[in-house]
C-alpha cells in the first residue's frame, strides 16, 4: 500500500478480494478513498491512517492551492468518520491538516504530499521498530497464535503483532503461527495466512471458537494482537473476538502481548468503557434468515488486565500512558 | 425428522440448505444415511441416534430376518463409525442390535421398526421433559445466549437447549435468544435462527467472537447449550466454541448451563480428556490458502467447574454420574 508508481493516486491491494484474487487499485476519487477504507478494501489502524494521508494529498493535487485549503476540512471530517474506532486514522488525518497551516497556498499541495510521504515512511519505520522490539518474545521454534491480520497487509510496512514473526522468520528462527480465522470478515483465514504463506513462515487457520481449546491444548507459547486503539489506562480496541481470546489465554496462563505504533495510544481516552465501537451490516455475517437480527460489532475491548506487555515502535510501555 | 409417510424411509430435512433451501430427503440406502450424518445433513446428537435406529429399520427391511442379522453388525459399526464423539449415537445403534437378539429371525424386522419408533418417541418426550425441568430458568423477559443447535432440528422433538425457550414461548413468557453463528458450518447463524424465526421467537445471530464482549455487557441472562457427551466428573463436549463461551460466562459471572438427555451422559468415560474429538476437513473453512494448514476441531470439553448446573430429561442432576 502506498503511491502509485506515477504518484498520482493511492495504490492499494484490494483486501476483500484475497486471497482468491490479488487486484491492485488506483484510487484518486475522495469517494473512491473513502469507500475503500468503509468497505475493508485497505484495513488495518496503522493502513488506513497512511491510506487517509496520501489520499488526501492525491485527491487534492486536482486543485489550487487556495481551494484545496478550503476543501480540506471537509475532507478530513469524511476520512475520520469512514471508520470511527482506530485512533490511528484521526491522527493521520489531523497531521495533514496541521502541515496545511504550516504552508501558504501555492506551497499546500508540496506540503501535503511531503507529509503524507512522511507519515508513510514513518510508518514503515515504525513496523520495523515495533518487529526488532519484539524479537525477544520468539525463540526459535516459538508458536504464536493471533487474531485478524495485523501484518504487512495492515500497515505500509511489515505489520504490528507480525512485525517480530517477520524478523524472526528473516533472522532464520522456526516460528509456527495460529491465525483466527475472525469472522465475519475472514482477515485471519484469508490476509494473515495469505501473508505468511507468501513469506514462507507456516500458518494454521483456526476457527475463532477453537481458540480456546487450542490455548488449553498446550500448542501456544504466545499471543500477539495488533490494537486500533489503546487507552490511558491500557484497555484496548482491537477487532472483535480478541477479548475471547485474552480471556481463554488467561485462563492458561498465556502471555498476551498488544503490538501497535506509539500512535494506536489514545491517551485523551481514560478508559476502554469510552470508546466508540462502530458496528456493521448483517450482510457480513452472511446468509441470516430475514426474522433475525443481528449484532455485528467490529471491535472489541480487553481490558489492561488481561495484557502481559503492549510491544510499540518504543520498546515496551506500561500503562497509564499520558500524552 | 422422523419416518417418512409411508414408513419405507428415514425422512430428514437437509439442514446444509438451510435456511436457503428447504428440501425433505427419504433415505434408504444404508451409504445414504451414514453420508448424511456425516455430512451433517442430518446433525445434533439426539438426532443422529434417532437418524442411525430409523436408517437401521428402513435399510434392513429389504432383507429377510435372517439376513438382516447377519448385515446388522457391520451397519452399525458403520454408522457408529460416522461420528465418533456424539454418545447418542452409538447408543442408539447399540439399543437396536440389543433389540434383534430379543426375537427370533421372523420378528426381527418387526422389532427393529419397533425399536427404532421407541427411539425416536422417547426422545420427543425427552425433549417435552427437559424443557418441562427447564422453564424455571427462564422468567418473562429472559435472555439467553446459545452456541450451535440443540434445537428442534437437532432432535426428534423440541430440541434440547431450546426446549425450555420454545416451551416458555409457547407459555406466553417473552424470551430473547442469541445465538452464536458458530463456526464453521454456521449451525447458530443457519439453523438456530431459522428455527426461532419459524416459532416466532426472536433472535439475534452474533459472530463467535462477539460472544465474550455480549456477556460483558450484561445483555444475557443465562446460557444454555446442548452437549455431545458428558463425561461421569461432568465434563462436557459440545460443538467447538462453547469452552471459550463457558471462561466468558464464567468471567461475567453469567449462569452457564448444559441442557441434553440422560443419555449423552457417559458414566462408563471418567474425564473430558478421555474424549475422542473428531477432527473435520479443511473445506469446512471456506477459501484459505492453500499452503496453510487448518485445525478444525468438531468439538471442545467444557470442564465441570464452569457448569452452573445440568439439565435433562430427568430434571437437574449433579456429577459425578455413574451407569
Amino acid at each position: 500500500m502506498g503511491w502509485s508508481p506515477d504518484g498520482r493516486a493511492l495504490r492499494i491491494l484490494d483486501q476483500r478480494l484475497l486471497p482468491a484474487q490479488e487486484l491492485l487499485l488506483d484510487l484518486v476519487a475522495l469517494d473512491d478513498i473513502v469507500s475503500a477504507i468503509r468497505t475493508l478494501a485497505v484495513r488495518g489502524a496503522p493502513a488506513i491512517g497512511v491510506a487517509a494521508a496520501i489520499g488526501l494529498a492525491v485527491t487534492l493535487a486536482a486543485y489550487p492551492g487556495s481551494q484545496a485549503r478550503l476543501l480540506l476540512p471537509d475532507m478530513a471530517g469524511r476520512l475520520i468518520a469512514s471508520r470511527p474506532t482506530a485512533v490511528n486514522l484521526a491522527w493521520a488525518v489531523q497531521r495533514m491538516c496541521a502541515a496545511a497551516t504550516q504552508v501558504a497556498d501555492d506551497a499546500l499541495l508540496a506540503k501535503l504530499r511531503a507529509e503524507a510521504e512522511a507519515i508513510r515512511v514513518e510508518d514503515v519505520a515504525m513496523c520495523d521498530a515495533i518487529g526488532a522490539h519484539g524479537l525477544s518474545l520468539l525463540p526459535d521454534g516459538v508458536r504464536v497464535l493471533t487474531h485478524c491480520n495485523a501484518g504487512a497487509l495492515a500497515t505500509a510496512g511489515i505489520g504490528t503483532a507480525l512485525a517480530p514473526v517477520h524478523l524472526a522468520h528473516a533472522a532464520g528462527r522456526r516460528v509456527h503461527v495460529y491465525a483466527d480465522e475472525t469472522r465475519p470478515l475472514r482477515q485471519g483465514g484469508r490476509l494473515t495466512a495469505w501473508e505468511l504463506e507468501r513469506a514462507g513462515i507456516p500458518v494454521t487457520v483456526l476457527p475463532d471458537g477453537a481458540a480456546a481449546s487450542l490455548l488449553k491444548s498446550g500448542a501456544v507459547d504466545l499471543v500477539i494482537v495488533g490494537a486500533d486503539r489503546i487507552t490511558a489506562n491500557g484497555d484496548v480496541a482491537n477487532k472483535i473476538g480478541t477479548y475471547g481470546v485474552a480471556l481463554a489465554a488467561r485462563a492458561h496462563h498465556v502471555p498476551f502481548y498488544v503490538a501497535a505504533p506509539w500512535s494506536t495510544i489514545d491517551a485523551a481516552t481514560a478508559h476502554g468503557a469510552d470508546i466508540c465501537i462502530e458496528y456493521r451490516d448483517r450482510a457480513e455475517l452472511g446468509d441470516i434468515p430475514a426474522g433475525a437480527s443481528v449484532w455485528n460489532p467490529a471491535f472489541d475491548v480487553t481490558p489492561r488486565e488481561l495484557v502481559t506487555g503492549y510491544l510499540t515502535d518504543r520498546g515496551f510501555v506500561d500503562p497509564p500512558f499520558s500524552e
